[in-house]
């Protein structure tokens, strides 16, 4: 049996020939015969992964832990003469490593799908496979996205409906550090960025927020990382916050104390975002009451397809939106960059936190993380 | 300056040379060159549109009214070479008219538009014209994916990330009419179709069924219109239903009595989908909990876009889905069909109801209403 790329291949030579008699029924043509091809052989997707070892500028320091390597793997899905390239991110704390990531996607069938674009089935069956290994399906997704939007010869957003213009700035993430230190991080990222984001929820709160402001009026959000104990604490901590010019709050209170967040948010000046109480579309209708808005994570909910759904879910809950990422390459950031046009907030400064790069093709202007307008998730390999 | 179409045949011609010499990158330089120019140019959208009255093949009776013709406006978009085509169906009871739809459509300022796939700014912008006229906004929503998916050369279900292997069976209306007719009706329906579905809710609803009874055991969804006016009498006629085979009962009580709703879903042993009380994605929040789903239709909800976020919405809710349609031609049919792989109950027989289609490309094979795989919606207008 020829395989698809064969055939397209012959195809292509016989539209060659075809495209000097028939003119511009050429292109229709060549479409439906894609078109239906794809959904008429027994073609196989040629899915491929390999670990790679994200190094990052800076440590990166949450309120309980610090490192400086991130794990990863990185997918190719070959389908039609394109390659669809995919990522799974893997920080510690979220439980997956490149041992579990491999493991789940060894378990994939590829033979059992034919048609890269029935993602919904793909997804699905994917999906079933096992609870959890969210990354691993992310990456799956990431890739599929990718790869469709390569075979349409269009970006991902546009086969969203979205649009590049309405993308909010990003926020760049301020790490916990010593005074100094944070001054000079703040002064670099002013120059840059619209909106700044810094972790709280140590016991020098007010000291990072005053160094901060001793260099900067930017907006910034905190992100607390369930670092307050208390919801009172909370609350006064919050109004302290709004007169320092902070616009919004990032999971203050453990991710299981629900009353206690929707006590806080109820009083709350800010906006009160979940972050840690949030990871799939089964959890945005719990989140209603209890906060504000939700932080969604390409590699919590499984890709872009779940995150479109969670973005839809969320909206009809009068919910606000954030975007937000691990430390990535420019694969998964522009996966998330693509979808940012319907976000509130966005932080995707991942890519920016790496030296070591796979991807180019999210390009930092005016403090926005743009996405280029070449087909797919719009990147391209860097040569190592 | 230069019209798109014209750039694009410049472009096509440019492109026939180079295909020549440089093979397989032709296609993907193609669609880049297509990508950037709709991007990059203030090209406008030509858009156009017409009164079309529908001619029923036989007078279609509610528990409130009887009729022999559907008006309707038929709208085009036309861009980059392709035609997009749309529908507004109008059933006099949902209060728009062909002077309506007109008076709203004329109000679209398209200059305002250059790329037909920022569908989440125009459909977002149009629906901001003025409340309510969603039928209008459903014949631009259904038009705008039947031109996205001609100028990507894939059929809108593959956008949606779709299969046609996943749609249910469409029912078939049994018009309320004398036994006899009735049991004409149902004789010629049984052979083509897999589940029937029946308007009640007058003082013979069990005369109904059981002349229907007498023909065919085929499954049976029966839509009340709110016709019946007393929670108690609807909970008994149910348990008489479920022993007839009846599967599904539509809309029992009217469509303001929430409390009565809850109080039959909880206690019936059928699902309890809402149709008079359910319209657009604002309302599917407040259907949990008083029904077991829902009923779609494009024109009542602005069109597949929303139709798409209400499925998200409605399986988040764990509401089961129906996809419902007016007497529409085979174009607006055609966009339901599309999204209907997502629906557990697909009521889309409405231009297999009228004498006067005027587009082909919905086939009826072993009672499932099937799209193409040609792209966009898939129809091809008729000759007249």
């Amino acid at each position: 049996m020829k395989t698809m790329k064969q055939n397209i291949c012959n195809r292509r030579t016989f539209l060659t020939v075809t495209t000097l008699t028939a003119g511009s029924a050429v292109f229709l043509k060549r479409n439906i015969a894609l078109s239906t091809q794809i959904s008429n052989e027994k073609s196989v997707m040629k899915f491929s992964f390999r670990p790679y070892e994200l190094k990052l500028n800076h440590p990166f320091t949450l309120a309980t832990s610090s490192r400086t390597v991130t794990p990863g793997v990185q997918v190719e899905i070959e389908f039609g003469g394109k390659t669809g390239y995919g990522e799974a991110a893997l920080p510690p704390y979220l439980g997956e490593s490149t041992e579990s990531v491999s493991a789940f996607l060894k378990r994939i069938d590829w033979t059992a799908f034919s048609n890269p674009f029935e993602m919904e089935d793909i997804l699905g069956s994917i999906d079933e496979i096992a609870d959890n290994n969210t990354a691993a399906k992310a990456a799956v997704d990431i890739a599929l996205h990718d790869l469709n939007g390569k075979l349409l010869g269009v970006p991902c957003y546009q086969l969203l409906g979205l649009s590049p213009k309405q993308i909010p700035p990003t926020t760049f993430t301020i790490s916990i550090a010593e005074p100094d230190v944070i001054r000079t991080q703040t002064q670099n990222a002013a120059g840059k960025f619209k909106i700044l984001k810094v972790k709280l929820g140590r016991d020098n709160d007010k000291e990072i927020i005053e160094t901060i402001r001793s260099v900067t009026d930017l907006p910034l959000i905190v992100d607390v990382n369930q670092g307050w104990k208390d919801k009172h604490y909370a609350l006064d901590n919050i109004y302290w916050l709004r007169e320092k010019g902070i616009v919004m709050v990032e999971q203050p209170l453990p991710k299981s104390w629900w009353e206690e967040a929707g006590w806080l948010t109820e009083r709350s000046p800010l906006p009160i975002f979940a972050d840690e109480s949030i990871q799939r579309i089964s959890d945005v209708m719990k989140i209603k009451g209890y906060f504000s808005g939700i932080n969604i994570k390409l590699m919590k909910c499984t890709g872009m397809r779940e995150a479109w759904k969670m973005i839809t879910l969320a909206r009809a809950c009068h919910l606000g939106v954030m975007l937000g990422c691990m430390t990535e390459t420019s694969c998964a950031i522009a996966a998330a960059v693509h979808l940012s046009s319907a976000a509130d907030f966005v932080d995707l400064d991942g890519n920016l936190l790496i030296a070591n790069d796979l991807f180019q093709g999210i390009r930092l202007e005016n403090g926005r993380q743009l996405p280029t307008d070449l087909p797919g998730l719009g990147i391209n390999k860097i040569e190592q």
